[in-house]
């Protein structure tokens, strides 16, 4: 099949050259004499990415999965409370690992398509005069249905009611591509992943803690060791991974960071702002709705698309991988067959935002969807090339 | 600046992953034992690619460019009549390159957009009683100007003379992308360059050469070392370069037919038309012409795209490589800022030549040349989508 | 630092160019409907290196480290009898992990150097009529001292009592380099790791199961999640994974398990016999001795070597990277500063072993250890010279 | 066939992953608005590389071959007389080249093993009071005996006589590897080719070209067109190239630059006459003779080794290749099958030099050629351990 792939599903994303040139490497030692005077220095800029300075970043082999694991079995007991509230297939997938580690989930059902239900968080934790809810889950962006919740309402709730329970993130799809403040924002874990924001493969499981919950982990009672936040903590205070680092990964996470920083993380943030934006426009278009209600929190790395009723989105997906080469996210969950996704987060500029546009349109008439040929690209550029800002 | 550069200059062109990962290779040594069974059977292939089976297809490290050189030096002598014309900034540097090595070159001129006047070569060939004219020269695909000559119709022109002049044809824009057959046609000498229709990074000049054309090497009294066929001749028989070979190229060379035959051939061609007819629907719905004139010589590789009077072509390749990481062609030699080029050949599919239409079509706009947003890629993406054969 | 480094420490091993290229690809979409062709394939094969067709291989986004932690907790429960033996330091970190899971961990303590105490376990075993021990360990290859243990002889030991604990085998360093029958050893559980004898980058986990095992995950109450085999089970059965894997590696270990498969196990096996052969016939000759005092447990794929007791065996390792370029292990817990380790994994071929041992012949020297120049290499190059079969 | 190629042929050399990585790129225009900024930079920091600030160095997409024809032809006119010495086979090709050229040859024998006749060249030249000779022809190194001849030394045979003669250098097996002063030395034209000192893949011909070489253009008459010194000239003065240029190459050349100017050319050429000396100690070491005859003559980046009389040095070529993976050169026209060669030149460090040796040992044997086991590798190792400075 002449030509590339062309990745829009909401993760992984596209690797940079830069990147890809960065992980081309042979392997290494990795308990090699210098090897702090890589590592040291990492430890260090990975937490530029989650805005923290009090914190630390823990890089875990495994995926954002994993990530989810470590914050909850190095802070919490089986048997504490957990509060997530269900909108979307990732944060169902958080809150049922949580029930795996016998934690007793409080799953507030909300709308697929709405952000975190902060009122409804909020009369559950007044209610908590008790304090057995120990973490208050959140799903920072909601890749099913690209949905963004607000992290600094959720913290003021805690900190109106002086509730104790540990703030923890799901940032796998918004760190590196949306405005993400750990310590500002008071999070206690944030959790994310090496193929979203960070451009690179899939295989690092990146997770930020705060001091208050590195303490937690000395009454913590669930077991760990793959993922023990004490075996990273006194091997990074050196320069060392507690086992064999991911290495090709961890080489391209050093020129992740690397590009992230130079661009410089506003500017990174307002660039998946504008193409989110673009791709709605494009959206709006062609006449075809969000599954995001609200525009408060429509996400800007992922936008899920509702397909008419009587159409099915994975018909959408089908042809435009098929026909076009192009990969798109189908619905996960509860909206399968009724929205299809396209990721723009990561390593894209305006002409790949459009070549999404475009694919998907020619997808969408292939599957009997009648938008205007051009309209969703024509809608989108206009909007890109008037708000260019020159270099 | 995030995201991929948009190469859509006709030459180089984008190389395909499998030829880059063929080609990222540790070097070799190029006497060993065993080298020959890998170069008999690569020496073989290539000619499948120039379609002759009674010529030989020599590789240089060169550009093509050298392959012109290379074509002239080993055929002909000194004061040699060479005939012309020139319609395009590649039909002129190589009758250039004849002058510098002291041919006596007929110049036809023909309007910047026409193919090879036909009956001017037929008039001056017939007026060549003396058969002083030993060279007639071809431009397959004038690249300036966007304009496939019909090979075919020379040859007649020669045949119903009774002419022997040796018929050469610079393939370099063509060759693996539009038909081209050289032992049907009656080519003496074709060239063509690794950086087009091959996929691969520019180096390699390749040259394919009748038994006619072989034969004249004997008798030919320019002054050769570096292009010599009789060096390649000899050791290439044997599996052989005569001097160290570009290996990398060489290995990417090996994939790049690979990959063609694995298409095959016809379905290489037409992949090439129907991008290029997209791209002229795009053309025709923002309202501008083309540099090529007659539609039964446009060319299926590259479009030169002729912007209003009052308008400056450069600014269109300017903007669209500042602002979008698009790299368009830009007007050469008598065409200069008139002009501007959109290079569709080799490694591409549907999205890949949409996206270049998206570009050009902000950088249009943003250079005051008033086409209507998203025109072009619905009219192009209409067109690829409506004529898509299953796989 | 001009040229290469020399990789010897015992894994990560060399990358061959093969898989650096299988490696160095575009991200892509692994909920792409044409993924199963590629994954069930995989999943098949996989089960070949581990010689196992009852059983299942389960591939992780983690270190070996993981795969341990995914063995205890997907088929015991807290406070189950573990039977180890701590001989080296990973056999040690094992036992240490079955402890953070709330096993209660039987651990036998051998003199580094020596092989699992066959005779210990035996009687156990044989006192364990209750049968608490649910769960007996054993490293295959201790990569710290250089011991490989005689798997089927402790499999006997639990047949012949009839002893139901399932048998657990650390294979990080010996899967793909040293025999290793899965099924016919009656294993229930081998762990494995990707950048040992797979020749691929750290970030694998790789996990045998036996049907039995596989069994015992239905009673087991340790709480899992991201190690869960389930998930593994379901989705793996229709060719997909529980969660994004990380597929630069997976291409990899697609092309490791062609590589292995094209050479032979066999093949692959009597290689690093013949080349840890060479490496001893080298310490010998140095009049050295290895830290493994059987012969009858040499391991094949590394060799730990003991420096005479005035010497410190980190000033071999550190002479050897910081003058040579050349990465050797160091010792490891209870062997730190009194043996040194030379690797000899993976993609080897005769010179690489000879580079490795002409490298430390000069770090030997710079520390003051006084071994003849050459002799090491000549006795090894000898031997493997006259050992060479024809290919 | 496991583990990698030992490439020790004198030239290719290996590719250090530096120079890997950065032509691993995305193909570019290389008439983008900003390729000045790249190529101006490059075009003043190969001229470092010939020590040259007041001549030119032109890259031509070639090999050295090409090189040779462009000294000759844009210097030179038919019927000029060109004084070389053949004592070896890239001496012998250069003559050659001149010859098809239509120079008049006044060619030198000499003994394969020595270096330029000084004395003979001088007399020649004194008797040439007519200044016929117009080119005076030097190979710096030759690659086929491993001889290096003393540029200064024949600069100032001519500098005595007064003779105008140009002074040509044929640098390929040593610029960037032996001191090499263009300025310093008077040198009017110095070839060299990317794939040895600059540690490249084949595909680029490299001439530095004094003001005088440049001023007699003007007046030479050999035709030209690929290689024309004046289009090179008049496009670089801004930044371009006159032809489209093997860009992977040259992005590669830019970092080749980089790394030789970071190690400093001092310490470059210093390492390569430590490594030639050790692989000397290590022929000694081996009972065997070098066919360079004068130790002020050899060569610091090949070594030509004479095998005993009743032996054939491709037995010795065939084994380590067949056998070991080992490309060693074979020996070529007069001495073929007297002498082998080991490359010793561009990336490489001790152990790498040591490989070479240790290999080579064990083919000699496998050919008949009774050198004890370990006694090279022995000799050279100690050499290089004792000699090495601290970093």
């Amino acid at each position: 099949m002449p030509g590339r792939n062309h990745l829009f599903v909401p993760g992984p994303t596209n690797i940079p050259e830069r990147i890809r040139r960065a992980m081309d490497v042979p392997l290494e030692d990795h308990r090699a004499g210098d090897f702090p005077d890589f590592a040291k220095p990492l430890f260090e800029d990975i937490k530029k990415i989650f805005q923290t300075s009090a914190g630390q970043v823990f890089i875990f082999n495994s995926s954002g999965t994993g990530g989810w694991e470590a914050a909850i079995t190095n802070t919490l007991s089986p048997g504490d409370g957990v509060l997530q509230s269900r909108f979307g297939q990732f944060s169902h997938l958080w809150a049922e690992l949580c029930r795996k580690h016998a934690m007793e989930v409080t799953l507030v059902e909300a709308p697929w398509g709405e952000a975190v239900p902060y009122e409804r968080y909020a009369e559950i934790l007044k209610a908590d005069t008790a304090h057995k809810i120990k973490a208050v889950l959140v799903t920072h962006n909601e890749t099913a249905t690209g949905v963004t919740s607000d992290i600094p309402r959720v913290r003021k709730i805690l900190d109106d009611l002086k509730h104790p329970a540990l703030l923890m993130i799901d940032g796998v799809s918004a760190i590196g591509c949306i405005d993400f403040r750990m310590d500002e924002w008071g999070v206690d874990i944030a959790v994310s992943g090496s193929q979203k924001g960070l451009m690179l493969p899939t295989g690092l499981g990146l997770v930020g803690v705060s001091q208050k919950a590195l303490e937690w982990r000395k009454t913590a009672k669930c077991h760990r060791a793959y993922f023990d936040f004490d075996d990273q903590l006194r091997m990074n205070a050196d320069g060392w991974f507690p086992y064999t680092p991911a290495m090709t990964l961890i080489r391209g996470l050093r020129e992740s960071i690397n590009m992230l920083l130079e661009e410089g993380l506003p500017n990174v943030y307002a660039r998946h702002a504008r193409y989110a934006e673009a791709v709605r426009k494009g959206v709006a278009a062609w006449g075809l709705e969000l599954c995001a209600r609200d525009p408060a929190s429509y996400s800007n790395t992922v936008s899920a698309i509702v397909v008419p009723m009587n159409k099915n989105a994975n018909d959408v997906v089908k042809n435009a991988y098929a026909r076009y080469n192009l990969s798109l996210g189908g619905g996960l969950g509860d909206v399968a067959g009724k929205v299809f996704r396209i990721g723009h987060m990561g390593d894209l500029n305006e002409i790949m935002v459009l070549s999404a546009l475009a694919g998907t349109e020619m997808a969408l008439r292939d599957s009997g969807i009648d938008v205007a040929p051009g309209s969703g690209v024509g809608a989108a550029s206009e909007y890109l090339r008037t708000t260019l800002k020159p270099a």
